[in-house]
C-alpha cells in the first residue's frame, strides 16, 4: 500500500526529538518533550481537558474494534475502581490466526531499518501524547489513580519511558554500521578484502503483559523497545486495565498503516474472565520476548517456563527507608508522608518498611524517640490527608479488593500508629478510598519479621524498631537480597551511616535516594535520568531503561563477501 | 598494598590501544594490535620463537602453583594430542575457601571504575601477548591444533577477542555518566534539583567453562568481559586443555597484584578426573555469570539449571554451505577444501553439509554434475593435503578419541567420495592425524537425514544432493532453526538464490559468507569486525562480541540526593 506518511516526512518530523532523547540518556540531565501540565494541551492537534473528557466519555459502552485478524468474539471490559461501568469491549483473538498474521509484516519492518522504526514509534507516541487527556481518564478508571496522577504518570511520564526505550533501541542498533570494508594487509601479497553488511534482525513477536496499576507507564518501555528493534508486539493487558493499552494498540496500528507497514505488527490479546491466557501466550514458540510487570510468583513462572523467550520482569519487592538522623525533621516527615500516601501506596516503589532505631534519632529539632518519630510521621500523614478533597486527589482509589483486604488485615499485625480511615469521593461515590495505615513492629520479634519481610502491597507501612544503625543496615541488606527492592531511601547526617547504606545498595544493587525532604519522592523516577529498578536484585531482572533492556531484543546478522 | 603499577601509568600505557579498539568496533574495519607473524615477536619484552619454546619446555613436568587460597591438593594435567606427556599439575580448590576469597577484592575492583579495569585487562593481555610463542605450544599440546594455527588462533586472535570484549565492556559502562545534575523547572516555583551518582556494579563471580579445542580463543571473551565489568572470574578449564588457561590465570593474578588489586579476583578451578565440578560450580549462589563453550547437552543444562546466573553459551550447530553456481569454480573448490581441512574440521565454524542440486550446478567451467562437483572437491582436498608436511601443518591432530570414532563411523553413513587417510607426524609420532572424509548423501532419504541433521564434529562433511535451490533453502532454514548454525556459506551467481539465502539467514539469524574463493574462509572470523555466532539460533545464545554480550554483566546503581 502507498504510505500516507513517508519515511522522509517522519524523519523530518521526529529526528530532532530522537536526537534530544539520545543526548538526554547520555547526560541524564532533565529533559522531556511531553508536557506535564494539563493546560499545556489543546493546541497543535492535542486534546484539551474538555475535549479529552468528551473523547473518553464517547468510548464508554463501545466496542473497541481494532480490525485484528482472527477476532473470534468480544471480551467485556473492566469496571472502574471509581465505581463506574466502562462498558467497553475488546476483540478476543484466535491465536492461531492472529500470531501468523503478526509475523507477515515483519520483513518489511526489519528492512525499514532502525531510524525509520524509531520515527514511526515517535509518531505513535506523539499521537498518544495528543490524546493525553483522554488517556488520563482511561488510566484513572482502570488503575484507580487520582486524575492528576493518571494524567501525569499515565500520560507524559509513560510517554517519556516509551521514548526512552526507543532511544536506547535506536542507539543499540546503530552501534554497528550498516556496512564495512575490511582490508587486511598480507605483507607483499595482495591484502584480503571483504565487504560486510550488518543487519539488525528481530527475534520474533514480543509479548507485553500489562499490570493493573500502571498500564501505560509499565507497558510502554517493553512495547516500544521491542517494536523499535524490529519485532511485532502483542499486548496482553491486565483484565482490569485493558482500555489504556487497547487505545495504545489502536494508535500504533493506525500509524503503522499510514506509514505503509502492516498494522498487525501491533495487536491486542484481551482475555475472557478466568481465561488466563498469559501462560498459553508466554510459551508459544512465536513469542520470543516477554515484558512483564506483576507478582513475583508469575514473574518467576515466566522466567522458569518461557525458555524460548527473552524475559524481562518487574516483580514485587520490599522497599525500605532507613531513618537514622536528619537535619530537616519537618522536611523528612512531609516527604515521607507524601510518599506513603501517593496513590494509596499502590506503587511498586512505595516504601513499606521504615527502619528506626529504638533509642530514637537525632534531628535538627533535638533527639526524637522511636515513638515520637512514628507519632510525628502519623501526624504528618494525617495533616496531609486531613482535607478530603486533597486526600482524594492524592490517594486515588483502592485498585482492587485484594489491596483492601490486605489493608484491613494489616491493623492486626502490630500496634497501629496511624489507623486507616475511609474517605468519601463526592464525584465517585463508588470509589473505595482509604488513608494509609502505619503499624509499629519490633524488628527483633520473629512474628514481626514475618510481616515486614513480606511485600504488603497497598497503603500499609511498618515502622520497624531496630537496635542500631548497624542492625538497620544488616536488615536492609537481607531484605534486598531475599525479597528485592525497587527503591531504598535513607535519612542520615552521619557520613559513616551514609557510607554504610550506600555500600549495601551498591552490593545488593538497589537504587538509593538520600535525605529527600523537598518535592522529589523516593517512589518517583524520571525517564532519561533515573533508572527504575536495577535489574540486579529479586524485585526485577531489568531496569528501565538501559542497554541491557534493549540489546538482546534483536541480533545482528552479517553478510560478507569478497570486495 | 602499594601498587607497583599505578592507574596513571596503566592508563598512559594502554589508553591509546583502548581508543583504537573502541574505534574498530564502531567502524568494523580491519584492526589488530597483536601481530600474526611469529617473527614479529622477540623485541620489547616479548619472547621469540626459541625463547617461547624454551619457556614452554620449562613448564613440562612442573606444578603450576597459582598461590590460590583454599588449595587442597593438586590435579594432574593433560596429555597432548601429539602424544607427549605435559606432566604439569594444577591446584585443586576447596570452593568454600576459594569463592569467599575471590569476593574479598571485589569492592576495590568495583571502585576502581571502568577505565582502570579496562587498562588492567589490557596489561594482562599485553603480557599474554609477550608470551604468545609460549602460549602457542600450550594451545597446540592441549587442542591438537597445528603449531601455526595454535600460534595465531590461540595467540593474537584470542587476544583480539579478549580486547574486543574489554572495549565493549568499557563503552557499555561509560554510556551512563558518573554523575549528573538534574534540574526540573517548576514554573514560578524553584526548580527541583538533584545530584545523581551512577555506579556500575558487578554481579558477582563469573565462571568461564573452557573448551578443549580453543581454550584461549573461546575463553577470553567471557573472562575479560566479566572482569572488565567488575566481576571476579573463576576459570574452569576443560580437563584436556588446562595449561593455556592456567597460564592466563597466572598472568592475570600477577598483573592484578602489581596494580594493587587482590589477585584472587581471578582464579582457576581445575578438576580431578571424573570429578565433574562444572555442575556444582554452575549452581553455586556466588556464581552470577557463566560463559560456556561446548556440547549442546550441557549448554542446555546450564541454561535450564543455573538460574542464579546470566548464562552465555556457545553450543553445537550444523553448518551448511549451499553450492548452487559459481563464476570461479576453482577458487570455490580450493576455498572449500581449505575450510574442510583446517584443524581437521574441529572448529565450531567448519562446514558440515554441502547442499548441491542433484542436477548439478553452473560454473565458469561449464555445467558440473553433482557427482563432478563432489569428485572435484574431493580432488581439491586431496591435492591440498597431498604433501604430508603440508597436511600436518594444516590438519593438526585429532583432539580426542571421540572425534576419531565419529570419523571412522562416518564412512558407513553413505557413499564415500573421499576417504580419510592416516598421516604420520614425524616430529610427534604419537599424534593421531587424519584427513577429512566426504560422504555423499541423498537429501530426500530419511536415513540420510538422520546423518546430516546431526552435528558430526570433526573432519566429516556430507555432500547432500538436493532437488533444487529452493529445496536447499528450505533445508538450510530447517537446519538452522532446529539444529543451529555458527556459519552459513553460499556459492551462487543467481541474484534470486542470493536473495533467498540471505533472507533465510536474516530470518533464522545465521552469519552468512557469500562466494568466498580467496584467502578468507567461512570458518574464520576476525575480532572487531566479524561476529562469531549470532546469538539468535540454537547454536549459541550469544555473539562474540556485541552489546548484549556485556550489558547484563553489571548493573548501574544510582545514588541521588537533593542538590
Amino acid at each position: 500500500m502507498a504510505a500516507e506518511l513517508t519515511a522522509h516526512e517522519l524523519i523530518a518530523r521526529h529526528r530532532p526529538t530522537l536526537d534530544q532523547a539520545l543526548e538526554a540518556i547520555r547526560t541524564r540531565a532533565y529533559w522531556s518533550p511531553h508536557p506535564e501540565h494539563p493546560k499545556a494541551y489543546g493546541e497543535n492537534g492535542s486534546l484539551d481537558l474538555a475535549a479529552g473528557k468528551a473523547a473518553f466519555d464517547a468510548l464508554l459502552g463501545t466496542r473497541i474494534d481494532l480490525g485484528q485478524p482472527g477476532t473470534d468474539g468480544w471480551v467485556d471490559g473492566e469496571t472502574s475502581p471509581y465505581g463506574i461501568e466502562l462498558g467497553t469491549s475488546y476483540p478476543h483473538a484466535d491465536l492461531d490466526v492472529l500470531l501468523p498474521a503478526m509475523k507477515a509484516g515483519m520483513r518489511a519492518w526489519r528492512d525499514a531499518g532502525a531510524e525509520v522504526r524509531a520515527v514511526v514509534c515517535l509518531e505513535i507516541l506523539k499521537r498518544i501524547s495528543n490524546r493525553t487527556h483522554e488517556f488520563a481518564h482511561a488510566v484513572m478508571h482502570t488503575s484507580g489513580q487520582a486524575f492528576m496522577m493518571a494524567f501525569q504518570a499515565g500520560g507524559p511520564h509513560a510517554q517519556d519511558r516509551g521514548l526512552e526505550a526507543v532511544a536506547y533501541a535506536y542507539v543499540e542498533q546503530v552501534r554497528t554500521p550498516d556496512t564495512a570494508e575490511w582490508t587486511k594487509p598480507q605483507g607483499k601479497r595482495d591484502p584480503l578484502a571483504l565487504t560486510k553488511q550488518f543487519v539488525p534482525v528481530p527475534r520474533g513477536i514480543g509479548l507485553v503483559i500489562g499490570c493493573n496499576t500502571f498500564p501505560t507507564w509499565n507497558g510502554y518501555p517493553g512495547l516500544f523497545a521491542s517494536l523499535a528493534t524490529g519485532n511485532a508486539v502483542l499486548v496482553k493487558p491486565h483484565p482490569r486495565a485493558v482500555l489504556p493499552l487497547a487505545l495504545t494498540v489502536q494508535v500504533a496500528r493506525e500509524v503503522l498503516a499510514e506509514a505503509g507497514f502492516d498494522p498487525n505488527l501491533v495487536a491486542l490479546a484481551a482475555e475472557r474472565p478466568g481465561e488466563g491466557i498469559a501462560k498459553t501466550l508466554a510459551t508459544r514458540p512465536e513469542i520470543r520476548i516477554i515484558d512483564y510487570t506483576g507478582s513475583t510468583e508469575f514473574g518467576d513462572w515466566l522466567e522458569t517456563n518461557a525458555r524460548q523467550a527473552q524475559v524481562y520482569t518487574e516483580k514485587a519487592g520490599v522497599n525500605t527507608v532507613l531513618v537514622e538522623s536528619t537535619d530537616n525533621y519537618k522536611g523528612m516527615l512531609s516527604n515521607l508522608a507524601f510518599s506513603l500516601s501517593l496513590y494509596s501506596g499502590q506503587m511498586c516503589t512505595t516504601p513499606q518498611n521504615l527502619l528506626i532505631p529504638r533509642e530514637g534519632i537525632s534531628t535538627d529539632q533535638g533527639p526524637k524517640s522511636y515513638d515520637e518519630v512514628v507519632a510525628d510521621l502519623a501526624q504528618a500523614v494525617d495533616g496531609l490527608l486531613g482535607d478530603d478533597a486533597r486526600a482524594n486527589a492524592l490517594l486515588g482509589a483502592i485498585v482492587n479488593p485484594d489491596v483492601k483486604a490486605r489493608l484491613e488485615a494489616a491493623a492486626g499485625l502490630g500496634e497501629v500508629a496511624l489507623a486507616s480511615r475511609e474517605i468519601t469521593n463526592p464525584e465517585f461515590p463508588g470509589a473505595v478510598v482509604r488513608t494509609p495505615v502505619i503499624v509499629k513492629l519490633d524488628g527483633s520479634k520473629p512474628d514481626a519479621e514475618a510481616a515486614y519481610m513480606s511485600e504488603c502491597f497497598g497503603p500499609v507501612s511498618f515502622a520497624v524498631a531496630v537496635d542500631s544503625a548497624g542492625d538497620a543496615l544488616e536488615l536492609l541488606r537481607r531484605t534486598i537480597r531475599e525479597k528485592g527492592a525497587m527503591t531504598v531511601g535513607a535519612y542520615t547526617t552521619s557520613p559513616e551511616v551514609e557510607d554504610g547504606v550506600r555500600e549495601v545498595c551498591l552490593e545488593e544493587a538497589a537504587q538509593l535516594s538520600l535525605n529527600l525532604t523537598g518535592g522529589v519522592y523516593v517512589n518517583q523516577t524520571a525517564a532519561f535520568s533515573d533508572f527504575h529498578g536495577s535489574g540486579g536484585n529479586p524485585a526485577a531482572n531489568a531496569a528501565l531503561c538501559d542497554g541491557a533492556f534493549v540489546a538482546n531484543r534483536f541480533r545482528v546478522v552479517e553478510v560478507r563477501r569478497e570486495a
